[in-house]
């Protein structure tokens, strides 16, 4: 399967071509550098703004068509009966990287049983983008202390199903994504 | 001010006509009946339908500009400098109520410190979530056993910034729903 684009695609300062797995006119798709859980991927506008509200009304509507066919993909794909939708928007509400991402995360019943049920995703999901940020940077090299990261969280201990769970490296982040691009695929011949 | 519409507005098999503060084409906000910190609303399209994917594209398109302007709004209102965004997809993901809604938080600087930080929000939603089911059908008289209430939750404790928090009564609901509505109404002006 060839490259999905010739673009450089950016999530906030961080280069992420390998992980996209769906454009849409003004918006992307990209696999987690550490999932939370199966099929937990982001959607994020191509034109790097932190706040939603910075969206213009095509990019509101581009963004969130991207996340219900993006949504009913990996539904479809993890085998999921639910999904949780999120978007931590702006730093006091625990955004780490500072460019608009909806996390969708695909949810089974109990999957979360023994690790703080139903509702701990959130608390894995705030360290998570905590992480996304910290993990970007070790693996980029650039200095941790120039970004957002940790800023107003950190006080609520993160509930994580592995704590040993390491980054996952770029070929499985670009076999999860070519991977996921021929499932869209599939999605499109069917949908539309 | 008159009422915003002559329509009975559903949330769920809820009446919530009284307090809604904003109607679009499609979709419509209302005030919540235990708001988790102040400027909590609900953004839910006008259809009854439980999942995301349920929706049109016409739908999608409307909800989330529908969400977009009421965060502006209230981030505006509450003077909030961030936001949480959050909907629960699907029963497995904690959803309560089986009509599409979009959660709308304002955040501020540790607004939550002393209560777990920033990210204690999201467990506070999760019982919020229960909580909106289990109230409206208090006040309704409905039978709680038929809700799909507590299904697949209640293993994680709720982080609870007001344990004594009572829901609001009508009249107080009615009350904060024409004042957000005359905000709306400000913004309409400025933004169009």
């Amino acid at each position: 399967m060839p490259p999905l684009t010739k673009d450089v695609i950016k999530f906030g300062h961080f280069i992420v071509t390998s992980q996209v797995f769906h454009l849409s006119p003004l918006s992307f798709a990209l696999v987690n550098i550490k999932p939370l859980l199966p099929g937990h991927v982001l959607v994020s506008p191509r034109r790097i703004v932190p706040r939603f509200n910075d969206l213009s009304i095509d990019e509101v509507q581009d963004l969130f068509l991207t996340v219900q066919r993006v949504s009913r993909m990996v539904e479809r794909v993890f085998k999921a009966t639910s999904l949780n939708i999120a978007i931590q928007d702006g730093v006091d509400a625990g955004q780490s990287v500072p460019h608009v991402h909806a996390h969708i995360i695909p949810r089974k019943r109990a999957d979360l049983e023994g690790f703080g049920g139903t509702d701990a995703i959130y608390s894995m999901m705030e360290g998570e983008d905590g992480d996304l940020d910290r993990h970007f940077n070790e693996r980029s090299g650039s200095d941790p202390s120039t970004t957002t990261n940790g800023q107003g969280r950190g006080k609520f201990p993160a509930v994580d199903a592995d704590e040993s769970r390491t980054p996952r490296n770029e070929e499985e982040m670009e076999r999860e994504a070519q991977w996921l691009a021929e499932e869209m695929a599939k999605d499109e011949k069917e949908y539309g």
